[in-house]
């Protein structure tokens, strides 16, 4: 396993005092991040966050590769209904394991297929109902607390929907539910319905869920290697608690990406995959470092408005839709360049003779070549406009690699967390939203905030627009 | 036809003065929306800006619905080859009118599937020729200028992969090209091989062709009806012509955006779609909103790195995973809610009762009416926290209002443009990059970057990283 992660062009010999760092600014600053390593560790071991531990619970594994080869041949898609969280590990994993869609080919009782209901959006449920055949579904419900409403909703649908071609009692036996072990209407309900259960661990949060149940139920059940993905992602908790910055690089990338946010005010992030197959890790990533960042009080209850927010991009794809921006708009950006070193087939592109100066120079060459020369034009011209940027760069784009990556990523987040001095794993600013839902759907309990909803309504009324 | 927009969550009155406008602000600053829409009508009569006549170039749509029902039913997928503004408007068509992947059902004869080519990867290449088969592909390969390196070189694979099965002859019969008139390499080679072609008009750029062939090729081809997608786009094309404010949103959403980000330093915008069909759009209008605005210099050649940066966000999905850092990170942020009033199955809940409140109260409502409830209380919660948002509300998700709302997002860049001082038609900062590319590949007349590239790495290699 072989990830890397260059800062070179983060720092001011290549992009300027005015946006880059320097080497003393980097020295003053180590010292934080080896007590951000420090602090985390203690809390990790003390069971206070869970996250680092799932690569080695081999139990939570192993039953599920059993049910999963249990039910192996009865469905042709994996019905995931689930949002957030609960949603992201297990897209970012089919995308970089089985390919993006529609390119993913053509679907079979071999080749599960994984639909996601990560929306209420009525369109979207009707149009992936008509696209499934309930005899060849099994449905995965995925939520913590199981009072999500957006998965209720969708859930009830689903469940209806099975339940009318199989009968109620077929239809429990195609539903696998992932939620709390200990509390919630979702594992009440799955245990009276009597469906199959996989559970979250207490002390691990939705978006650092990926490597937990949450992820690896639908993962197994559209045939991925679930302890590869595991694997790797253990060899990397190893260098994670490593203090040598030279071989932790969630820690040394955290380290750079704190200083380039608080000490040169870079206030967007790039995520910048250079690959198709990492475009849903870079949504999975997105979750990760906004939910876990965007903070209004630090530890000591200061006012803070502390966060990053996450842009994905795709290379090559955005250089023609956002590196125009990128290059003149506000020098507010740090790009990560997201590389991936080898490809099973680099794509060879036929020799042509055209005659036509834009083709023919390109014949005989390959795509692989081609993506990675444009990966790194990107950066050498984004240093040259003083934009800083750095790269993590994958070895390859697989099972072990992948697992190493999510858990770098969460590592990371951990980290800056901890240098910001914020709690990057509570998430109370979505709270008044869902109480609004709530109190506009009818929700017993939430009268006070229907109240509010209209109190609102009617100072808006009174806006004069001329 | 009905598309509203409300700005009244832009108001002091609402977020307070330090994040809202004033109405005196607007009232000062309308006679620059008024100069700009001025500006821009005598440069489009002048056809410097072809975008706007669009909608109204008839033949264009009629060769191309000529052609479609010549080869109708022949062909199970299009394969488009393009990149940036020759792929995006394609992309939010077929997810506007047939769905999102993957849910849009099996594909066939009669209800062809899309195969975007936009990048280089050689994995995404290759797992899509796998999933396409030769016999019953419909290649279309798009490109103003036709020498862009990622097209060129999807191309020649692809058409090495028709070649191969169908033979030299019959390949060229099923490869559409839309590309300049006048000149380019693809033009030439369109011409010497024979492939059917269309052209799209020299003063629409690639970001504002949508409604010309480069996105209603792929659209006919398809099976969308694309004289009513130019129906709406001729509509609304009336409106934005009008002085009045009330009824052009086009103008009225610039003036509003331009004053957040100018006068508030609001330096991203969400595009906030809540509608899984909208997604496509939202990431054709982050190329539109993003290569438009985002420029070193103005007009007058003063340096003022203009532009905001979009991010695409979809409701409901990323309440679960954005929203915690809208609501409580930096407040630099203006969100503009994209809604749908009608669905045409609002899709029902089933009544339930399990007892269990976070299910109960859901049953028997629909999922319209809770995708629209969250969407109100997101922008009540976002309000509550002082955070500007204003809304595009669209009567429905159809043919119509679809190419309304893309002429009407192409029209408010416009005006931005003109409110900024800056050339919203141009995109200088993305050569350097190629450039860069081309170096490295080796194209012929490009050594001098190729040495600057070398230069570049030299300095990089002199960093001394402790």
């Amino acid at each position: 396993m072989r990830i890397q992660f260059d800062p070179i062009n983060l720092y001011a010999g290549m992009v300027g005092e005015s946006h880059g760092l320097t080497p003393a600014e980097l020295r003053i600053a180590r010292p934080e991040a080896l007590a951000a390593l420090r602090d985390f560790q203690a809390a990790a071991r003390q069971d206070v966050y869970g996250f680092p531990h799932l690569p080695f619970q081999k139990s939570t594994a192993t039953s599920i590769l059993d049910y999963a080869e249990e039910v192996r041949g009865t469905y042709d898609t994996v019905c995931l209904v689930g949002i957030g969280g609960s949603a992201l590990g297990a897209w970012a994993l089919d995308c970089a394991l089985r390919g993006p869609h529609p390119v993913q080919g053509r679907f079979s009782k071999k080749f599960p297929r994984l639909v996601i209901l990560d929306n209420v959006d009525p369109t979207f449920i009707l149009d992936a109902l008509q696209s499934m055949d309930p005899r060849k579904t099994l449905v995965c419900v995925a939520a913590k607390s199981g009072a999500t409403a957006e998965t209720v909703s969708a859930f009830l649908i689903v469940r209806d929907w099975l339940e009318n071609e199989l009968g109620a009692k077929k239809a429990r036996k195609r539903i696998v539910a992932v939620t709390s072990e200990h509390r919630g209407d979702l594992k009440e309900m799955a245990d009276s319905e009597g469906y199959t259960t996989f559970y979250l661990p207490e002390n691990v949060g939705g978006r650092f869920s990926v490597l937990s149940a949450i992820g690896m139920a639908p993962a197994a059940l559209i045939g991925l290697d679930i302890k590869k993905v595991l694997a790797g992602a253990a060899e990397m908790t190893g260098l994670c608690w490593k203090k040598d910055l030279k071989v932790n690089h969630a820690l040394n990338a955290a380290l750079h990406h704190y200083l380039i946010l608080t000490r040169r005010g870079k206030s967007v992030q790039v995520a910048f995959p250079y690959s198709n197959r990492l475009w849903g890790t870079a949504f999975w990533f997105r979750q990760l470092w906004a939910e876990s960042l965007g903070k209004a009080l630090d530890k000591d209850g200061k006012q803070v408005n502390a966060g990053q927010t996450p842009v994905a991009a795709l290379g090559t794809t955005d250089q023609h839709s956002q590196v125009q921006l990128y290059m003149e708009g506000p020098n507010d950006k740090v790009f990560t360049f997201w590389g991936v070193d080898k490809f099973e087939n680099a794509g060879g592109i036929p020799k042509v003779k055209t005659g036509r100066a834009a083709f023919d120079y390109l014949g005989g060459q390959t795509l692989a070549k081609l993506l990675n020369a444009e990966r790194k034009a990107t950066a050498a011209a984004l240093t040259a406009q003083q934009r800083p940027n750095c790269a993590f760069t994958l070895d390859r784009v697989d099972e072990v690699h992948v697992g190493a990556f999510l858990q770098l990523m969460e590592f990371e987040t951990a980290f800056m967390g901890q240098l910001l001095n914020i709690d990057a794993f509570n998430q109370e600013g979505v709270e008044l939203g869902k109480k609004f839902t709530f109190g506009l759907m009818g929700r017993r309990g939430y009268e006070e905030f229907s109240q509010q909803y209209k109190a609102y309504e009617q100072k808006r009324s009174k806006i004069v627009v001329r």
